[in-house]
């Protein structure tokens, strides 16, 4: 078996933090050691690699994205192989990304399609969650079967009528259900009925630009469809992830429950965190770059995300990440924000971005790591394989220089869309070496990985609970 | 004109408390004067009351009964002839029923059908809710036109779908048609979508007896419907009145949305705050007189409701009175308690049962008539013409015993329903002499009125705005 | 016996608004008749007064005033005189002042006192208040005593440690025995204790100037002491009443007290709804007019203060009215903020603040008369006497024109100080005609009362408790 | 150095469960590699310990223990040399004592003090708290040079007026003097001076037994008192630390705050999760055993702290180790409960205990370990030396067994104390092997260890902020 052994950096889990010599066999970790100590003094390796002065952290996970989405008659612009070697260059060696029933079809032709795009195109490893649009009883029983073979997470919407919706009887069915197989569901929470009488009024009033898209998805129609989800749990006695929380309000709804000892959990974004209805807002259509679902909100809401991180009340940032092309795809909805493809990207950019939140002081570099990599996993049925590192874990690592200077921009990131959101964006800290089971797949600016090297992770249920 | 004088009574108003003779001309009370003073010695009078150790008060308002309602395919068996001069005999002078829009059909339809019911055979004055089962682009064209001829409140349900249902996209348009229009939407916040799914989860594992009925609707679905109803209420601009409330957590979310300075308001019932499941789980088939929608909930909760009535976070308690006898009618749902018709008669004893309250040290005198005549009158537009004396309102009046003891039972009560649901209950007061305009129509244990005198009550809008 | 008629106003009581002639004999209203009915007409007096196009509302009643006051060395500038003659200017008609016992004296010593300095010289009626600074056990007793005769209510402080103040112990002592005699216990909360340590604090550090007033006095220490008087009064079982409520989260405090059924009661004042550290900030010496404690708040505190009158979080609008001339008394602090004796004028200008309020539409017309007369009538035992009009009261009235204007000013008003916090601020609406028991003391910016006139009310105990 | 390798247990952190050796140099833990791996198996030692179906996890850390202290003229039971090698037997190896600032003394002779009392008598590591008495501003300049020796933390007294008490303007200054110098403040919420006051009447009123302990010192007071420090924190900008939550209404006041973002930390203690009022309440004079202050709850209060530990809102369990025996010493308060010395034994039980809950299914096992060694070490500037298992951590772990059964009794336990709460208790759970920096002091039921092995630890400051 293949050993290496990365020396002398700062390991850094949403733990610990310890100046330790990691020991890589095959593609796992199987030992730490203080560095400097006999103990690790005596590792001989294959590899050797200095991260002196560097951190050395777990891959991230992002639990959420949408690579080749279909979405208002066109495609998310990348695919997992363009998706997941742009994760890798932005140190995140695991994606879960939405496998989709479609409207009359079963689970398993959707899963079975999802995995045909994925299978031999990924440069890292991936799981995938299911988006449940048509749930009837032999959708439910389906469920089942998923669960077993490892897709543990189930999404549901209360927004796009006619496309994913489920009405609040066909969510509680799907909660009980998880509820008894294990499987976590997952949320998109807007009230999309209102919203789309909302839709209409502002169309028929000439409102078309893409700002408009922000102001009928009003954030008190994200709060109440995060309260009726959490209603709808207590009943069906499940737990609840909340995906996208944007709102301020909507955070202040799971704190309550989370306060009540609810299992419930959300997740937001780094477009949330660093973006506002100011972009969206952006002269010209420069705004369709912003339009995403839930929607960019004042900036105000800022603080409040950043403090239910702190707080605990929030506990993933994920991506969401949903490229479409500006030229082509985002321009499909001039004249019309509702045809405007829903989407950011931001794979890529996660892990850095919210390194930046460290270097500013809003967060820890612990709690970087929790919110990241950690919880994710664990959240998700895939710790501690990954999200952490210790003995028995994957050697999925990434050593981060904290203080390389970079600027994000479309001219140099490596996904497939041909604008950036944070275009101009100054950030310290970038990932130099990154492992994906203990192969080097990137470093120092070069890709080193492969598609195919990636493979399926069948997950466990909700690491959260019991 | 005929003169009428009330003497030495202590005039109750839902402000004050004093000692005042009160002076009738034809319909209407045209002056107070403090009894004994020369002022009030020097009126002469074609009758004279004797009100001495009796309280003068308004007759109540009760804003909420279904006289000869359909539901399930039966009837409610009060008919407006029977249901008012039941009302009138426990001291209740308006009512204001609800006219129904059936699906596919007109407003005006409904209206028409329900003046026809009406006129003619009413004891005392009454109005119109209307009820919006099928929120079409008419209909809601039709609201204005309703709202100028005095219906000035409209209803809708979060429950029942398939029948009354509306979905949260109608819902939000009527509620933006009524904060154009002043109509004042109320609501029926039950998850009825969800609790569908529990019925017909109840009745697939055997459980079919009425209790099950109170434990399918669950307190948390109420308040997450009430939670929704003030959110869309919020997004229109918009008033918000929610009918009989039973759950604490509903009042909780009231409350809640009146700290923050939205106009919301809450009605509850008699029988949520005497009665509880104790009473659905009767032995045999007894529950099923106890079976309405909001259901009754655990005893615990009606110490929150009398709470939410002091501290005014409930403004209203109305009856909901809709009877249907035990035999023939309750009895529809032997084995299935989802054919139980849903409804309980109230109109005749909620004056009493709330000056039980009063015996009781719940709620003060002035509390009693605040929120069984002035509130629900200035709530519906028929301030100060009903639910208060004063110079000027219509000499609808109560002279009240307050020391009389009776015991509630369908062997003496006027209803036309073979049960009470307090059969045996003892209370402290009784209505000895009812007026409606001028007009003595019940005096000590005679009735004196007659179908016909009532008549109906053009609105004005909702005067607890503006 | 003297009678005078008030033909055609609109009469305004915190309930009702109707078209009423109102019928004077002595000292008492007695009658209310319909203007134009017959019975009205037929009424002769021996003044005749027209209302036509003006309001008659009951005279003011302003719970919270210190004529005459010691206060850092230095009297309050209104003598009870000259502040009963500028309240009546200003259309209220009676007062609460507090009566001070000395530290180590005892209660009937303070209130002989301010006896001696009432008697003989007031325009209006008035009742006392007994400030508690030294709560001892034989004080404790002598508080049974003063509620037998009239003097229903408490007022300790949480703050001035060394003068008023009283430690938590003595202010559970002193609720206790509120608890049982019936005295209502009114609170002065601001931890100022803690305030003091800043005080010195920001001496040291030469902050000097008025501003630092505000700024020293925390609004966290003001929520901070009302949340401890609300859980001292409960473990007491006492109602509790705090007095000029300024800050916002004060507010908070009182109202969820009040959702949990708490009997706990807020007032503020004119000066936190109009004014504003912006004032306190004013350059020069200018500050020091609006030095008083509870200190001013930012602006914004405003619209959570008037939300609070709204939903009925705080029920009373007293003045707490206590002037010192700019002259001589408030530039006792040039250059020691802590040495600017606390107080503001504001016993003439209430009512018409408090109505411009409602042309503003930020209150209703009753809601105006609730706040201002009838439930501080209510508050501290002069109900259905004073605060209403109704057959039986005290004939205090006041026929106002709504749309009078007037431009506030030291230059026009009648209190004895020699600057205006609204100087040169303009509104709509004024007293015309005020009468006290009967008697016409202000007509058409004529004087025509009398030092002597008002006499002491023997106050009941609350009436919003039993 | 000495090599000790533990082979073959589940090493279970805060964070982590993985199966791996840990290996040990002299002091110190300095590698982790998998159970079985060629890594581990490579390691060569002194001592092998076998901890296979055993866990593998940090020595507990008591942040709160009162060994030998003076109370009402008597001494805890336990010397720092019995409390601590009691401390052992249950698997803690480092507690955290309050040395005590006497009034009018210096805190440098408080500390010497106590150092004299543990210096040379210690079986486990130890570091102090300081007790503040009299904040005067030599004793806060003093606090600067104790925090740069390691004493870190400063509790302060709400209660015991005349003995510990500060009051609010000290308890401000003291904070004021943490925020600036990093030393964190502890807090005794009870508002003591109005218990006192329930005390006294308490006693007069003839109730001297156990149990008015328990209902004088009323919840609510509790609750007022931490809502109060929360208060003055904020003034203060600084963190605070409540010691020994007990009331579910003090937890809601910290949930709230943190909520707000506050850095506010609760402990709370196993009696308060396993003892209620009903053991106060046991007869004869046998609730003595159960007096300390925070009291005993109502058993309903149990269910409330546990959700606060699982939510987050309490974060640490320590024992507040104060033991009185029975016979001489708690029997000082027969016929006064006043008198009864205040205070409980725990040091021993407490690992024990929660593990007891995880057993139960109250906690995870890492929850476990968090609330009761990382958790504790973190906050109080221990971290990562003590409270976990990493490379550089000293070698303080515990090889738990977690089958094995006992009953906790006096008959078995170590504490010097003539009863044990929990008396007759079974749990599941117990330490097999415990080593201290590397040395085995406990070993299958037998004491290897010695007075004078522990080290006074010099802490960091408080590792939950910045």
């Amino acid at each position: 078996m293949t050993r290496t052994v990365i020396r002398g950096g700062l390991v850094i889990t949403a733990a610990e933090e310890v100046k330790a010599d990691v020991l890589i066999e095959g593609e796992q970790v199987v030992a730490l050691a203080a560095s400097g100590s006999t103990v690790a003094a005596g590792w001989t390796a294959d590899t050797e690699i200095d991260a002196t002065g560097h951190y050395v952290i777990p891959g991230g996970v992002d639990a959420h994205t949408h690579m080749e989405m279909p979405f208002g008659g066109t495609y998310a612009s990348d695919t997992f192989e363009t998706g997941t070697r742009a994760a890798a260059w932005g140190g995140t060696t695991t994606i879960v990304d939405f496998a989709i029933q479609s409207v009359g079809g079963s689970l398993r032709e959707g899963l079975d399609a999802w995995h045909a795009k994925a299978e031999g195109n990924c440069a890292i490893d991936y799981g995938f969650h299911m988006i449940l649009s048509d749930v009837r009883e032999d959708s439910l029983k389906e469920m089942d079967a998923l669960v077993a073979e490892g897709v543990t997470s189930f999404k549901l919407f209360m927004a796009y009528p006619g496309v994913f919706y489920s009405d609040d009887g066909r969510i509680l069915r799907a909660m009980q259900r998880g509820a008894a197989n294990g499987g976590l569901i997952m949320m998109h929470a807007e009230n999309g009925i209102a919203i789309d009488v909302l839709v209409e009024q502002a169309l028929a009033a000439g409102q078309t630009d893409p700002r408009y898209h922000g102001e009928v998805r009003r954030e008190v129609l994200e709060a109440e469809a995060t309260h009726r989800a959490i209603a709808l749990a207590r009943v069906a006695g499940a737990p609840l992830y909340v995906v996208h929380v944007s709102a301020a309000s909507a955070v202040a709804e799971l704190a309550t429950a989370r306060r009540q000892g609810l299992p419930v959990f959300g997740e937001t974004c780094p477009q949330y965190l660093f973006l506002s209805t100011d972009n969206l807002a952006e002269p010209g259509f420069e705004g369709a770059k912003y339009v995403c679902s839930t929607p960019l909100r004042p900036r105000e809401h800022q603080a409040e995300l950043w403090k239910g991180l702190r707080t605990g009340d929030l506990q993933v940032v994920s991506t969401d990440h949903c490229p479409f092309c500006f030229a082509g795809q985002k321009e499909l909805g001039r004249g019309d924000f509702s045809k405007i493809p829903n989407g950011l990207p931001g794979v890529e950019s996660r892990m850095d971005l919210l390194h930046q939140a460290v270097v500013e002081g809003r967060i820890s570099r612990r709690r970087w790591i929790d919110i990241a990599c950690a919880t994710p996993a664990r959240m998700f049925g895939l710790y501690p394989r990954k999200g952490t590192i210790a003995p028995g874990s994957d050697a999925d690592l990434v050593v981060y220089d904290p203080a390389a200077e970079q600027t994000l921009s479309a001219a140099t990131h490596h996904m497939n869309v041909d604008y950036s959101p944070y275009e101009g964006r100054q950030v310290t800290g970038r990932a130099r070496t990154v492992l994906s089971r203990g192969t080097v797949i990137v470093d120092g600016g070069r890709y080193l990985g492969r598609a195919g090297h990636g493979r399926h992770l069948a997950r466990a249920t909700c690491q959260y609970l019991g």
